[in-house]
C-alpha cells in the first residue's frame, strides 16, 4: 500500500514473458526497474485464485465441530488436515468456487457463505488471492464428489481443539493458518472481511514510524 | 500425520526429476502411485527454508511496537509490511538465518531468539518450512545492510494496532499471517513452539470423526 513519500520503494514493470508451463502454474520472468533506473529480472508464478471454507457443524453429541479434509499432500509428503477448498476457476466468483469445493470435497452444503478474510499466498512472486469464507447453516447433504485423483477423508474436529491446540497436521499450511487466524478474529468480534477493512479504514492511519525519524528506541 | 487406518490415503513416490531452474526455486516433476497402484505425475517446487522474526521494542514514547519491513513486492506489485526475514542458507541454522536477516534488513539485534512457530508455505507442492522466531531484548544496534537489490524501509508499528487491525498491507502474505497467528497464541499462553507441540501431544489424540462413522450431524 503506497503512502506519501514512498517513491524510493517503488519498482516499475518493463516487460514480462512466460518461460515455463508447470501445469498447475506458469513461471514468468519479469524485468523491473528500481527507482534509480537499474533493471533486475524477477521470477514470478502465475496461479489462479484459491478459496477455502470454514464450516461449523454440531456433532450428534452436541459438540461444535469444523468440517475438515484429510488428505496426502504431494509437496509435504504427509497427510494434512485442511479446510475444504481449492482453485477458483476462470470467470467463477470466489464464493461460487468455495461452495462448489465444500460440496465436492465433503458433501456439505451451506445456507450462506460469508467472506471473512483474504490473503496472498506469497507476494514475493505470486499475485493471486486465497479467499476464506465462513459457512452459515452448514449440513451434510450428499456424498463427496471427488476429482479423479483426489483421495480425501472428511473429518469433524471439535472447533475448540483446533483453535486451542493448532495441531501439527493442521499448521503445515500457511494459507490454512491464515484462514484459522481470520476465524479467530471473527469469533472475537463477528466482523466479516469488508467490515474489518472498513474498521481499519475508519481507525485512521496506523503509525509507521521509521526508527531514524520519530526517536530512537 | 498418519493415523491408524490411513492406508487408503497414502501415496508413494516412484521417481522425480528437476524440470526447470527458476533461480529462486526449482520445478520438479514427480511420479506418485496411489494406494490402488495408478500413477499420477505431480508438479513440485523445491525451495530453501524461510525464516521471520517478530521483534517487540519500545518507542521513545513508551508504546510497544513491532519492527517491520516495508518493501515493494514484485509478485503482488505493491508495498507490503512484513516481519523481517528471508531465506535460510544451505547448512545454516534457522535461528542463525533469522538473526542475520533481522540485523541486515533492520539494523536491530536481539539478546535471544525463541522459536514460536513453523509452517509449510504450501504443502500441495512445497516441502520447505517457514520458521517464526520471537526476539527477546531487541534493540537498534546498527544501520541496515541490505542486499544489492533490496529496498526496505524499517517501520515501527504499535503491536496493538497490528494485532487489532491486521491492516491490508500486512495481510497480503500468508506466511506473515501465520507468524502473527503464532504471536497471538504466544501472547495468550507464553508457549514456544516445542512447548506448544508438547502440550498438543500430552492432550491426547484429537477426535477426527468421519461423518459416516460417529453419527450424522
Amino acid at each position: 500500500m503506497q503512502r506519501p513519500g514512498d517513491d524510493h520503494l517503488l519498482w516499475r514493470e518493463i516487460d514480462s514473458r512466460p518461460v515455463y508451463d508447470a501445469k498447475i502454474f506458469t513461471v514468468r520472468m519479469s524485468r523491473r526497474a528500481a527507482p534509480d533506473g537499474r533493471e533486475v529480472e524477477y521470477t514470478l508464478v502465475d496461479s489462479p485464485d484459491w478459496c477455502n471454507v470454514i464450516a461449523p457443524v454440531r456433532r450428534s453429541d452436541g459438540t461444535e465441530c469444523l468440517v475438515l479434509a484429510r488428505q496426502y499432500r504431494q509437496g509435504a509428503q504427509r497427510i494434512t488436515v485442511e479446510f475444504p477448498g481449492g482453485l477458483v476457476d476462470d470467470y467463477e466468483a470466489p464464493e461460487t468456487a468455495a461452495r462448489r469445493e465444500l460440496e465436492e470435497e465433503t458433501g456439505y452444503t451451506a445456507e450462506r457463505l460469508e467472506l471473512i478474510g483474504r490473503v496472498n499466498p506469497n507476494p514475493a512472486y505470486m499475485a493471486n488471492t486465497a479467499f476464506t469464507f465462513l459457512a452459515h447453516g452448514a449440513r451434510r447433504d450428499s456424498a463427496q464428489r471427488l476429482d479423479e485423483n483426489e483421495l480425501v477423508d472428511v473429518a469433524l474436529i471439535p472447533a475448540g481443539e483446533l483453535l486451542d491446540l493448532v495441531p501439527p497436521d493442521f499448521h503445515v499450511h500457511a494459507v490454512m493458518m491464515s484462514a484459522l487466524h481470520w476465524y479467530r478474529l471473527y469469533l472475537a468480534d463477528g466482523l466479516g472481511y469488508e467490515a474489518r477493512v472498513d474498521r481499519w479504514r475508519r481507525s485512521g492511519p496506523i503509525g509507521y514510524n521509521r526508527p531514524s525519524g520519530g526517536g530512537s528506541v
